[in-house]
């Protein structure tokens, strides 16, 4: 049921068991390779545009000279795919020293536990990430903001966070500061206001989700600064990513939250959103 | 000149163009693979019980199960290579979601820039890694101490030393504190004495080079924290690596140092030791 696409002009479909990387393809030696992860949603990839933009952002940052044809990519995938509801995962691999990147699609269905996160959330641990809230944003060539396949600091806090019994982390910076999950967005309701950190203050990863799903919002939305503290303190907390949505956080650090009301509304708006195809 | 070979029993050698890895491997998705570079001298691989042992460190920290079979492939793909000078580098990816890991070596010559490093010397920059000196060794899910091939900010950080005019950068921590090189051990002399970080400490990665080195150091060995005021005011400041070996950093953030004595010594000492197959 997976579909596996390569890039050119035209993709070409390959059995998806077909090994597409060279040993010495400087993705698979030194993680420099860009991703995006979206939802295939009606039969289409949804908001195409505002990920292949990232993918453009994250490739320019680890001099990866993005080829073109990633929307053909896209939508062969996800046509090949045939089925309405799944996701797809676009990666571009930086290639071997002096050859070219080569860029692959994978369209595969939704893990089951995915799902099950949206609708009956998650419990998550706060986890420091050691570096300090400007530090990130300050230092280019620490890779705030920048959606790499060097992803193993953030499996192995997801690891740290099961081994609390959690399902989720969210990273903290070393003075205290709410700054994202390993795969998702951290928003949170503190006095009837929805409020998220400010991506490119602090050196996150800008959401495509919580640029989507803060529009739609049902209370006042503030793009602010946030202590652990006040997390914790949090009438609600919520992860947004492109392919769980809006996941509640219904405990963190062991603190019970439920679902609340904002979550719930947001969950459910932005679910029309991927369907309907709002751009946002 | 390159030569493949995957893990297995008996190894297998491939044709080094041939891809190895799929797209849905954890490897090449989130960048949970483990890799050592090492030296091929004599015509065996130097030092390959250290590394090993590293690998197998790495891998017990990115909950990788290693498979069995790593000296035979090492073995193998030297004896392939057929040459007495060059670098072996072995990665394990940890497979697909259900599947196993997938090991491979590439035996390959030494790039020419490498040797001239070694010869000439580099100019370094001390960049932040953003981290306090004590946060990698007490949070582990940063990864600390792991050669990972999530390798992207090291590589954004030489590119960030070259921007600079420089072709290697030198790790402080938030807090001001000596950490390493992104792809060596960093050492220095300062009244007399040679002084490097301790890896367990400072969750810094323990450098093979720098265990078989120190051995043979012309002068009293210190392995204790260090500062960047400290480095900037050393008589020399010397990188160590399996392939590079001990190279001079002939200047550092601009300061002109040249090769000193006990760099020389150590360089050429440790050279005879590759070459004599001194464990260390």
């Amino acid at each position: 049921m997976t579909v596996l696409a390569l890039l050119g002009d035209p993709p070409t479909l390959l059995d998806p068991t077909t090994p597409v990387l060279r040993a010495d393809d400087l993705g698979v030696a030194r993680g420099e390779s860009v991703f995006e992860t979206l939802r295939i949603a009606g039969g289409r990839p949804a908001f195409l545009d505002l990920h292949l933009e990232r993918l453009a952002r994250s490739a320019a940052r680890l001099a990866i000279d993005l080829p073109p044809g990633w929307e053909a990519l896209a939508l062969a995938a996800t046509e090949a795919y045939g089925h309405a509801a799944g996701m797809l995962r676009l990666t571009c691999s930086k290639g071997v020293p002096g050859g070219s990147p080569v860029g692959f699609a994978l369209a595969s269905p939704v893990p089951a536990e995915t799902l099950r996160a949206r609708t009956s959330g998650v419990a998550a641990v706060t986890l420091t990430l050691g570096v300090s809230a400007d530090q990130r944003a300050e230092a280019p060539w620490l890779l705030g903001g920048v959606k790499s396949t060097s992803y193993a600091v953030n499996m192995a806090s997801l690891r740290a966070a099961e081994a609390a019994g959690a399902q989720d982390a969210i990273w903290v910076s070393s003075d205290g500061q709410v700054l994202e999950a390993p795969t998702a967005t951290v928003a949170w309701v503190s006095s009837g206001v929805l409020v998220t950190p400010p991506a490119d203050e602090v050196g996150t990863l800008p959401g495509t989700t919580a640029h989507v799903a803060l529009e739609l919002s049902p209370v006042r939305v503030e793009v602010r600064r946030g202590t652990v503290e006040e997390l914790r303190a949090a009438d609600e907390v919520m992860l947004l990513s492109s392919v769980r949505g809006v996941a509640p956080v219904v405990s963190l650090d062991g603190r019970e939250l439920g679902i609340g009301p904002v979550t719930a509304q947001l969950r459910d708006a932005f679910e029309r959103a991927v369907l309907d195809g709002t751009p946002g």
